[in-house]
């Protein structure tokens, strides 16, 4: 794997967490904890899935905004590249190594567009989404500025109500603009439903999925019928990639949180009923923490509170625990119910995160763990990196 | 004012959002901005205040994590230390420059606790809270075997919940073991009601307060009785520190929020039933946010999400606007209502965080500005330091 980090002058507790041979029980708390077992799994199972579709895997670098872990992704999952956020992200992703990253959100401050321009001199196929004619000529010139090419897909709002053109008569529009522009490349559309990933039902999903195939199908087609292919037609989640990868209009799925999973997704159904949490993903994420309080008999509190997660989609679990239950949060304690008194002080915790996204983005470090010792300390590359 | 950055080699946008001298329209967002007249506003009307009650003021670090913040209160608003709630925070502020401070939080791995005993040989006075007679055997033997003294004030569960002892005989139990443990040095109390900080009427904060006061005064007393003094009696927050500052048996309050303010505390009442952020205290404190895409006509879709900020006490609200309104968010996006159609891509707007402490600990930088133009960026010191 790789090895970014000297950790030579690096201090355990003040710089990080843990280091690389450390026994499990020696980590400081609270931090992000992966099962590397668990990973490789959910990675390696996700690249056969979108392998037997047919389809190609652009795997969300912002759940993990990862270097190594995107990596891991295309070693073992067979990631056909990286999906990110920010030109930032980019930035870090393609210093890191990868060659192939899309940027599936709009660009549009003049200082980011030079940059995004700036990408392809390192060796990196360079994508963005575009949703408003206007966009496309600042693009250009950039691109013509420093003679790169900059491929744009048109982002399409099938639902998600945030970014992207509603109509086929939109996205025609400003893919016949890209087509046009020096220093550009039409390569295909975005449409991602974001709306729908959490909703608990899986038919609630595929509703959802089939008016957004529809609409996205509708554009496909017409953009066909003016000569414009669609090289990319992206999109899909880990609560709806089996219905776009088997959908036969969409061809690059860019799901994310399958490989670490949370609280918020693992509560979502397949199609049996079954919560994803409970066979079809494993989680591989963690934020490691330890009671360092017990001064009531039947509350233990612990050190991972607001800042070491975000709890904007709820609070976390305790993984593998029935009798002990996370119960409230503040800015650096959590209040754990322990009506049995079972917990003592120093004891530790495996919390599973309400929401992976923006609680990795909080952390400094990924700490690997295998067999009860540390095996890799990698860095949250893109922490941070929101511009 | 404190300038610990060489921004020789740090670009604009990958590493930082400006730097010195620039002119504000071109900071990358989203960032932090800080009003640098406001916050000296604030920071200096507080330190008139806590002296004319006649205490001392211990400004709570782990609001800003900044030691430049830290700095210019203790130049500006006459503040006697700096509280925090970790050890690897207490370091950073130590290795800053601050001479006093208080991890105002339990200690309990045998790590933390080595490290912070070796913090008094960097010149600092260093205080813990204790709310468990197991811990002091551990603070006195890393004491000493380090050499040096850490002085350690017990915590009463004055109404939080949270950490801390709730009754004067369990208070005097610590106390006397503090009092008698080599390398110790018994020097207080710490009693921060945290939980009614957010209620909204002036009297209802008082009722919880006078509880408090009474809870602290029978210890305080009890102590006294056994020849035990406090030097510290400790506590007290934004919403709260003039019934502290005045009852005659806190002297050294803990306020953080009011030097940045937050949407959160913004909205909690005066005396008068005024806001606290319409009079008592100026929002100095902005998330910088851009249109990135609006696409839709009435909404504008700005580049901060739950990245930019942590919305656990709330959305954001616009700075300075009525006419939009920030009503949702994910993970890098932001949706503005824009009714009237106001909005164009590219502008930008300055939120008003919900809770202040958890957005600063997402961000790496403060950009601080002053007519206009970028005046210091400063670093979140102590952002990510959790363990």
């Amino acid at each position: 794997m790789n090895a970014p980090v000297n950790f030579a002058g690096l201090e355990v507790g003040y710089d990080i967490p843990a280091k690389p041979g450390m026994d499990e029980k020696d980590i400081q708390t609270p931090c992000l904890v992966l099962d590397l077992d668990a990973l490789e799994r959910n990675i390696a199972k996700m690249g056969r899935l979108v392998r037997e579709m047919g389809v190609r895997h652009r795997i969300h670098g912002k759940m993990h905004k990862s270097v190594d872990v995107a990596l891991l992704q295309e070693r073992l999952g067979g990631s056909c590249g990286v999906c990110c956020q920010k030109v930032s992200e980019a930035e870090v992703f393609v210093r890191g190594g990868i060659k192939d990253v899309l940027v599936s959100n709009q660009v549009r401050d003049p200082a980011k567009i030079d940059r995004l321009a700036r990408l392809p001199k390192l060796g990196a196929r360079i994508i963005v989404c575009v949703d408003d004619v206007a966009n496309v000529a600042d693009l250009s010139a950039a691109a013509q500025k420093h003679g790169t090419t900059i491929e744009c897909i048109v982002e399409i709002d099938c639902g998600a109500g945030r970014c992207g053109v509603r109509t086929t008569p939109e996205v025609l529009a400003i893919a016949r603009a890209v087509a046009k522009a020096p220093g550009l490349k039409f390569s295909g559309l975005q449409a991602y439903q974001g709306a729908m990933q959490h909703m608990d039902r899986y038919e609630d999903r595929k509703a959802k999925i089939d008016i957004a195939v529809a609409q996205v199908k509708d554009a496909v087609d017409a953009l066909k019928a003016e000569g414009l292919d669609c090289p990319i037609v992206g999109g899909a989640g880990t609560g709806s990639y089996y219905f776009e990868g088997t959908s036969g209009v969409y061809n690059e799925l860019q799901c994310g949180s399958y490989a670490f999973m949370d609280a918020d997704y693992g509560r979502i159904l397949d199609k049996d009923g079954h919560r994803i949490d409970q066979g079809e993903w494993e989680n591989a994420l963690f934020i490691l923490t330890s009671v360092m309080s017990h001064a009531k008999p039947d509350k233990a509190i612990v050190d991972a509170g607001l800042k070491a997660q975000s709890v904007d989609s709820g609070l976390p679990f305790v993984f593998g625990r029935t009798d002990v239950k996370y119960v409230k949060c503040s800015d650096e304690h959590g209040v754990v119910e322990d009506l049995g008194g079972v917990l003592k002080v120093n004891d530790k915790l495996r919390l599973v995160p309400g929401h992976c996204d923006p609680t990795c983005n909080v952390h400094d470090w990924y700490v690997g763990v295998r067999g009860g010792k540390v095996e890799v300390v990698w860095p949250v590359s893109a922490r941070g990196k929101a511009y």
